[in-house]
């Protein structure tokens, strides 16, 4: 493919993706294939001589577009969202073009520079304390990792490391440094509610480290609270373990809960001071609902200054801030912390910038070496909406959730608010005489209106109640859209409740 | 950004990127701007109100591209390649288009199952043997990675779950089992060369075990050989360590050297039959070189077909295969391997497709959750170019690398090669009385060709010996290019050995 090749395949398919956009309701919303659909459809091998790109092309709509479910459709009310926006595909586009393993500053300075810039930028909107800012007092800075799962990781093995440097005595060598380490190891536990995003615990796998669920529950908004952290606590200094990390939640995955800052704070507080050997260093996953900080009202209701005492804090782009995937903001209080614990030299990244000191090199602040330059898409989301426009946005589909909620608190014939809404999303159930009879008729209507093939969302269990979560936060959806699932919701449960 | 407003935006970033292939020649290879250039340039906050994209697109070849080492530059012979074509850009394009966090099967099934055909199509392509392929005899398969650092942590992490699998006894429970982990734990050892990427120590570092490097050297080109390899092991076996983990690299960073891949898999039966519980997981890192392997020759000569013996197989198509980054496939022998050690469920994940065991959710193959559909740019790359298309740029930029290795030798008053040429890659120096003469001046050749702007090297230390990589292996590099290369490494050597 010369250039003219690629002008008009590549014109083609902005065009192909413009009708795509523009035409997305009309298709279903998840896709009905059958597992294996795709392989019957391809050749068992790679073609030997090369093909036009008329062909591959076609087979894009009549391949690829029956198995794909689409994330972008004003239907998909399911899980949260992960949306493009055209500025953003703009950016991974450039992206693409100006490819390069940017692992070291030198690489590319402008790969690492953007991102240091804009990461400070989104600080900034979200209203996050200074000491997250590359230009803070505490040397913090922020830096973008695949997802929130690569930054609660990156977070922990941090946090080890931390606590392992804090905790051994500095003056034991060789084998009875080993032995003092390989001790503490086995009495370190990384702590979790049981609403937290899988992500800690998979991480905590991965580091070998223990891992212990704080149980929370409904009398707590599925938050955690200082008095259950307390408790936690004393339980592990009773059996000899030692808590070196927490995840705090600000929207957790089932119900978008925000857990007790100011209260963690304070439990912790009397477990370790801040600030001495052997804090518990705490990661605040904002994932999803860290977006709607660009609102200043959510700031204050969030108590998002409370963070200052924490260690780390991640939202994702790609959810609710019209970024496509991959755009994971991880943000740390003292960069040095990511450095100490994942600094690995080798020769041949040898160079004078890196060699001098006077310059970020990113590799040192993540798991992989190499790095794409995904901060192109995020400076032209940010630049193209301004905040004021991502603010309008996050308004927006949130209040599409508060309106949902209103509609469905109006049928206590028919359902029942288990949750929310909180950051548009709502848990709800079908009402019943008993919680077997509300969760079989919950579990049928989320088949029924899921099989309609118009709409799409997903279930969580709260406390062995079945559960349907409705977000109404893609761009796409507006006002009409969330007034038809809730028509078909109403339809579906009344021939459920009254057959 | 409406439609018509995105398609306008996209059409010039099409001709901006096509122009600046056009003219790529024309730039210097390696950005020279001080650290701290960007942040002078842009304003410390995000815009209040959205910006046109005129303003927007005019910045990137204003405050971008200064900033940018061009890694698809004629001229860049550092590290090794990482260069986009325009099929895969195209890819990345679509992939951005259709943005989903798809990392359940029903997320998005093509996404999935493209990815297990085009990994299949890849695997036969490289004549890695059946039991790397998904309908293998051993239920194995390919999954892609950001990078050939996550495909390492992710084969270490299942590695230690299976060895502690087999090695602590089922019939522990409780604290007994905890503390026969934890002693396990202490014990266990990750293996490498002092030539193996330090990927492999980095992923030791996350996983909290310890590692221990096996010293290669010139005698034996740089690999690893079944002597040497008994020997760790035996010194293992006297420390009472217990090797669970070893990297074996096709093409290591520093001189492109091919590990004896039978001589390991001998040594390691001698230790532990392969098959038998303990047995020391191999992962082979043919992160670069790997994509040789298109070129049946290569598979010839690297005996490629003894990687059957080993666990897990990994290379970069964003290397040397002309896709853009990320594109890291990782092939594993016995797919269980990885789910059983990554596998964590979450209510909100649960959906029939996954709770019915009928497909492949490859977030249980990964450190992360969510995923980019990633294998399209792969697809498309293999069509367009076809692997007739593949093996001609492999050989074509294996023969640049060992005509400009023939000229080298053919000054002998002048250079001396250290390795190679091997994969492109030819490893020299200048020519000295002794080895402080030599370090000297081929530093000062080093500083002074790169000086020029016209080409980038990069530089490794062999055995005390500084020296210089040259790489021929970027698409847009002809012979003229390394002839010019050539002849301004002659014009400057000539200055610093006659001056």
């Amino acid at each position: 493919m010369d250039s003219r090749g690629f002008r008009e395949a590549a014109i083609s398919s902005i065009d192909e993706i413009i009708n795509y956009f523009d035409n997305l309701d009309k298709r279903d919303v998840v896709s009905t294939v059958e597992p294996g659909y795709l392989r019957k459809l391809l050749p068992a091998e790679a073609p030997l001589e090369g093909e036009s790109w008329t062909d591959i092309q076609k087979d894009i709509e009549a391949k690829i577009m029956p198995g794909i479910t689409h994330w972008q459709h004003p239907g998909f009310h399911a899980f949260f969202p992960c949306a493009a926006s055209y500025p953003s595909i703009l950016g991974e586009l450039y992206s693409a073009a100006l490819s390069g393993a940017c692992f070291n500053w030198i690489c590319s300075p402008a790969v690492t520079e953007l991102e240091t810039v804009v990461l400070d930028w989104l600080a900034k909107a979200l209203g996050l304390p200074e000491c997250f800012l590359s230009t803070g007092p505490t040397h913090g800075g922020g830096v973008i990792q695949g997802s929130a799962s690569e930054a609660v990781l990156t977070a922990m093995v941090a946090a080890r490391d931390k606590y392992l440097r804090e905790t051994v005595p500095a003056e034991l060598e060789g084998d009875a440094r080993e032995d003092a380490i390989a001790l503490k190891r086995s009495r370190m536990v990384a702590l979790a509610t049981s609403r937290t995003h899988s992500s800690t615990q998979k991480a905590a796998i991965i580091l070998g480290v223990r891992f212990m669920t704080i149980p929370v529950g409904a009398d707590d908004n599925y938050a955690l609270t200082a008095p259950v952290l307390a408790a936690t606590l004393a339980k592990c200094r009773e059996r000899g373990l030692e808590p070196f990390f927490l995840t705090a939640t600000l929207g957790t995955t089932d119900t978008c809960a925000v857990d007790d800052f100011a209260g963690i704070a304070s439990a912790l507080a009397d477990h370790v001071p801040p600030g001495t050997p052997g804090e518990v260093w705490v990661h605040v996953d904002a994932a999803y609902a860290g977006a709607a900080l660009v609102c200043p009202e959510v700031q204050q209701a969030t108590r998002i200054a409370e963070v200052s005492k924490f260690h780390s804090f991640d939202m994702n782009m790609h959810k609710w801030l019209l970024t496509n995937f991959d755009a994971s903001c991880l943000f740390v209080r003292d960069r040095a912390w990511f450095v100490q614990a994942l600094s690995v030299n080798q020769a041949v990244y040898s160079n004078n910038a890196s060699d001098g000191g006077l310059v970020t090199d990113y590799r040192e602040w993540q798991i992989p070496l190499g790095r794409r330059f995904r901060s192109l898409k995020i400076w032209f989301v940010l630049r193209s909406f301004g905040v004021e426009g991502l603010r309008a946005y996050i308004r927006r589909t949130t209040q599409l959730g508060e309106e949902f909620a209103g509609w469905v608190r109006e049928r206590k014939d028919l359902f029942e608010i288990l949750t929310g809404p909180s950051f548009a999303l709502t848990v709800f159930g079908v009402v019943g005489k008993d919680e077997e009879e509300m969760n079989q008729r919950t579990r049928r209507l989320y088949e029924a209106v899921n099989a309609t093939g118009k709409m799409w969302v997903t279930s969580t269990v709260l406390d062995g109640r079945f559960a349907i979560r409705m977000v109404t936060s893609v761009n796409k959806t507006e006002r009409a859209h969330v007034e038809s699932a809730f028509q078909t919701f109403v339809e579906k449960a009344e021939d459920i409740v009254r057959p």
